[in-house]
């Protein structure tokens, strides 16, 4: 697009000099600031599909749909990344299938960016259907009981067929309550498993993020750290936090933790939380989040608003005319009343699910846009202080 | 709209001539041409929340909502008018919420035409819970078992609290396999309670329509429009068809019944049905329809297009990268393929539901845009029978 010149050959622009010009398929993280009061980054995350402002909020489409809500959806809130669950999608409807239709992108009509985790935190969870050792990990289906194998290898096998933009190393995430050897073992075959999905990378479009775990162990923490961050991976990620730990505790482990990962990739804090986890640990330094909660309470009828959560079926919002959050501007604050959307909700109309989970998604991404604000004029602290007051978390 | 003349007052524009000026609250048809072919109208129906174009599908809105679909989809696909259900908004949330929530229009933030139906037909489904007498119907909610009375003058009254811009007279549509006396007393209760509608009927803001019964037999229809249509209404309906008769039965009556109506008042055939009973009754002269089947058919995964139904379960569905319809204009076909659909409706999404009713409406609304266009052409006769061989109905 540069316009022809004599002379010698200019400089290429800033945009064509990093990562992307290297290898086009890699994230590429840009550090615009850090807040003068707190730890907080604001960022830009480069990726095949677009650019994400950081700190941000990643959607979690399960099955290939954010649950309750279409893409149109999705861009009207404005959300930037959405995720994809490899488990659910391997079983139903395959990757193979998803791949033959052109990959997951294309599939579930989604041109923004996309993250796939490894599969490995839902295998995991399905305690005594699943049975771990070196080569990786068998489970059942929880739809029909079929056997599978699932490995590093055909974590990112499957993982590259999806073609999200980021893609996540295969880990386990060790039950809370382990021991400190079950701890120490698993970790060092985390390392080993990372190991092999680095080789099984095809580099082609998705780029491999590299997860550490470690409890709520400060020195496993920054052993598995430095073990996993001297692979040179576009990022990283914390894993093993919010699996029913105090939410204190997580606080203060994730402080412990993400300056432990490097300044210039982005750090994802995986499966976190709520606003308050969100503002506390993005103060942290923590660039990128996911977490089903707003998604999950909605269809439970439990709405976020900027004055504290509200259970839509209670009754004294049945003659109630106001917006849902008068201090929301998303497609069902500016549209219905909460006298609407509790009858819906009574009455068990699919609309309820959607109306509710615009909302709930519309005030976390918006969390994230202020975060984003404050830390740019160097307020992060102050704003983390207000927003929490007023949220009453 | 018209010059400033001078000399005597001109005629004023024949929009400030009809009903419209004398009592605003009526809606108002306007005939515009009879295909040549049949005797399919193309027709305009003024109403407070703007003009109808006929004939017209009105898609369902049970409870207070189109099932699966917000206000938002409805405008995109084009909906000119959709139907609130009596029975059911006057036990959940109950007509005198909704009324001081505003009315249904601002209820359910929907500020096009409306109607609703009087709540007879579900009373009267819910045999062994109801009890009729001259008075009205003694019914229990299906919901909590609590017993009500529905009158002539309760259902007036609670449709005009919602304030539809049309509403339907209490009627009984007496089971199809009913004797002749039953028939009999049934239409002469159904009159009686006629005048005692247009009694309660305070003329405000909704326009009456009265029902016409009688079965399949051809005197009693006859009959009974002589008496309904003795009173001076700004539209009539058949009711008593697509009640489990053969579709060739009803066609037949409705092309009986429809002539017996007044030309210049509206004609609505309720209740019905499919693209074959549409198409077929629009050619005997009936102006509006509404059905509940292209909604339900959509949660079931029955998709209407313009080459027949399809079952979006079906296994020969899973890899295919078409649109569902091809010739289809809908959010739904121009975003999203039939693998894709398919995949969402085996993995039980929330927004199958969405994706496939904004489908089929969009189908029966343009079927009746089709059907418009070709009375407007004087070719109706040739639409109905290349489509319904298009449609193998």
């Amino acid at each position: 697009m540069s316009e022809p010149t004599a002379g010698p050959t200019p400089e290429p622009p800033a945009e064509q000099k990093g990562d992307l010009r290297v290898e086009p398929s890699r994230v590429r993280y840009e550090l615009l600031h850090v807040d003068a009061q707190t730890g907080a980054r604001r960022g830009r995350l480069h990726t095949p599909h677009g650019t994400i402002e950081t700190p941000v909020f990643m959607p979690v489409g399960t099955v290939g749909s954010v649950k309750a809500v279409g893409p149109d959806d999705l861009v009207a809130m404005n959300a930037q990344i959405i995720l994809g669950n490899t488990y659910h999608l391997m079983l139903r409807p395959g990757e193979a299938l998803v791949h033959a239709m052109g990959g997951l992108h294309r599939f579930v009509s989604w041109d923004r960016p996309m993250l796939t985790d490894s599969g490995g935190f839902q295998v995991f969870s399905l305690s005594g259907k699943r049975k771990i050792r070196e080569e990786g990990a068998e489970f059942q289906s929880h739809l029909d009981g079929s056997r599978h194998l699932l490995t590093p290898e055909r974590s990112i096998q499957i993982q590259e067929s999806l073609g999200a933009d980021i893609i996540m190393a295969f880990d386990e995430c060790p039950p809370a309550l382990s021991d400190r050897p079950y701890f120490e073992a698993s970790l060092a075959r985390t390392t080993r498993w990372l190991s092999r999905c680095v080789k099984a990378w095809g580099r082609q479009r998705s780029s491999l993020f590299g997860i550490v775990q470690g409890g709520l162990h400060p020195d496993l923490r920054q052993r598995h750290a430095e073990e996993i961050c001297a692979f040179d991976l576009p990022g990283f990620a914390l894993g093993g936090y919010s699996v029913g730990e105090e939410p204190l505790a997580m606080h203060e482990g994730v402080a412990q933790a993400a300056p432990l990962l490097p300044k210039d990739k982005p750090r994802y804090l995986m499966g976190v939380g709520t606003p308050l986890d969100l503002l506390t640990c993005v103060g942290s330094g923590i660039d990128m989040f996911d977490c089903v909660l707003p998604t999950r309470c909605a269809r439970n009828g439990l709405l976020f608003t900027w004055n504290g959560k509200l259970p839509i079926k209670n009754a004294r919002f049945a003659r109630d005319e106001t917006p849902l959050d008068p201090g929301c501007g998303c497609y069902t604050c500016r549209t219905f009343s909460r006298a609407y959307l509790r009858h819906l909700f009574m009455a068990k109309e699919i609309l309820a699910m959607r109306l509710n989970t615009i909302h709930n998604l519309s005030f976390f991404l918006e969390l994230m846009t202020r975060a984003r604000e404050a830390i740019e004029q160097d307020r992060y602290g102050d704003f983390t202080r207000e927003t929490l007051a007023r949220l009453q978390a």
